[in-house]
């Protein structure tokens, strides 16, 4: 018989399908590992060094060097923004009932690393640390603009993640909205702290390291769990031990020690399941929130390993066919 | 530059990108129509008739006939059912954090039709009635069930909506949990009824009626139009006239009328993008909500053309690369 679970931060309930359940390496993808057959370097790609003229007229808006001749990181403009970064933030209401404004905010591709045919979860350490460095300038700068409420930070790796272009790279939109979906995150996190006088990730971090059911790996400030109630086949939430709000307030220690965790997970995921398609997004409260008791940063990595369906779509409720402590033993092994 | 349009129902934020607009006609599905391949009888279907063996134990649930020795529709247990109807609701609390309860619900096929290489759209409407009866029987009778919250009715066509089974089938999943998703949806359409006195579905219809950009199709007693709002390319709501919460509430005059609006909508959707997936939900207030003055049942096409990524799953915006309006009027020629 399934089980039906509830994610005490958002409070939506998953089914965990035990009648549908498959075995973790079941999940193991089957196609060929496209990257094994990509150059290190190509002619056509925007993101590959020496090719500086395929992108946009905005040029690289941040770039983070290992020497004068040699960069690890750089960030563009999106060639197809879903948002720019002109105009005002004014509502129009059309009959009274539409809300209409126009498409104001910051679209940016960061491409991780000057190789055409790598991942995170095969470059070192000290590279995936130049990539969060580069995540917390741009929340910071991105932060000031007055008309930008928060950032949505996240990578789309493979084709059934919504990517077409091959070269290693994340993006973020800066928003003149706060997204609804990051509202109820907050206003369930703010009934749990008017209830026990703390933060609901802080008590999910501590009742995961008492359980060790799903801990996937842990570093001195970091932790990786797939969580109780994982909507998707190894689904897993990287969390930083220290209570913060926004991502915007972690600390250099902070950044090495995700480094770490960071491609741990995504090598692990790489290697045990043949390089699977997957998002990962960072969730922070908003630019106004920082310093807020309540919600706590975190990244959630979404292997893309299933599809949804109608009564997904419908209800919001995911049907995992997997459990999270086998997920979780699998990683960890 | 994009626009922001809210949804004044769900108050969902969508992008609508004119940057990365493409011509409605370009959405039409390039790979071959399968459906052109199958046969109308499949031997190893355990949904055509003459396969009854194949079914689960339980058989058939319930069945519409046509003659005592036809058969219009059918109801059977889903093989792997997400939810089952036995055990109770109690809910069990891990570590004073996780909430857990027993998978108790019920989980149906609908086979809609005894012939195997069809689909809605191209089925008489009088078949299509048959399987709107069958909906509304499935609903009042699992309301019956105290345990049930409420029942979401949906249908994923084609592979990438969720489905494996070529046998024309929706199917139903009833949860003893009114979903977040839905809580969500109430919350906002009791927040409208208070401000301005009416059903914010009501208000919705009446402007679209009003405005007719959107609209793709009317009858008597429904309307069909792409919301002002759409998440989705080619996203479609029908909607009945009159105010009712449950979609149980619908009576047999429009069960004959809505039979018409869909077997269109869904034929439209079949001709002029050559066949595409699509999932569709019946959008209904909970059993207990019957009668209720604020919420309004409705039915919404969500067809599959594009892939959710990291934005859209981090921040719950869709990311739109059509215009509501060119896609209801290309839908209408």
């Amino acid at each position: 018989m399934s089980e039906l679970r509830q994610n005490p931060a958002t409070k939506k309930w998953v089914i965990i399908s035990k009648e549908r359940a498959k075995r973790p390496y079941e999940y193991t993808n089957k196609k060929k590992n496209l990257l094994d057959e990509l150059p290190p370097y190509s002619e056509t790609c925007p993101f590959c060094p020496g090719n500086e003229d395929k992108l946009p007229e905005e040029g690289i808006i941040y770039e983070r060097k290992k020497s004068d001749n040699e960069w690890t990181v750089r960030v563009v403009p999106n060639k197809f923004p879903a948002l720019t970064r002109c105009g005002n933030v004014e509502r129009e209401e059309i009959d009274n009932l539409f809300l209409l404004m126009a498409g104001v905010g910051c679209h940016e591709v960061i491409i991780e690393n000057p190789i055409h045919n790598t991942t995170i979860g095969l470059l070192p350490k000290e590279d995936v640390a130049e990539i969060i460095y580069t995540y917390r300038e741009r929340f910071l700068s991105l932060s000031k603009d007055k008309r930008f409420k928060t950032v949505i930070i996240f990578k789309n790796h493979g084709e059934g993640a919504g990517t077409s272009l091959e070269h290693p790279h994340s993006q973020l939109i800066a928003t003149p909205i706060v997204p609804q979906h990051i509202r109820h995150r907050i206003h369930e996190a703010v009934g749990y702290y008017d209830d026990w006088g703390k933060c609901v990730y802080c008590s999910s971090i501590e009742t995961e390291l008492k359980q060790k059911e799903r801990i996937v790996s842990e570093t001195e400030h970091f932790t990786a769990f797939v969580p109780f109630a994982a909507a998707l086949p190894f689904e897993t939430t990287i969390i930083p031990k220290r209570h913060a709000a926004t991502f915007g307030e972690i600390n250099d220690s902070e950044i090495s020690d995700l480094s770490k965790i960071l491609s741990n997970v995504l090598r692990t995921l790489y290697r045990k399941l043949n390089n699977p398609d997957y998002n990962y997004i960072i969730h922070t409260a908003p630019f106004s929130d920082k310093g807020e008791d309540y919600y706590h940063w975190h990244i959630e990595i979404l292997p893309r390993l299933t599809k949804l369906a109608g009564f997904e779509m419908g209800s919001g409720i995911y049907i995992n066919t997997s459990i999270p402590e086998e997920c979780a033993s699998f990683l960890q092994k």
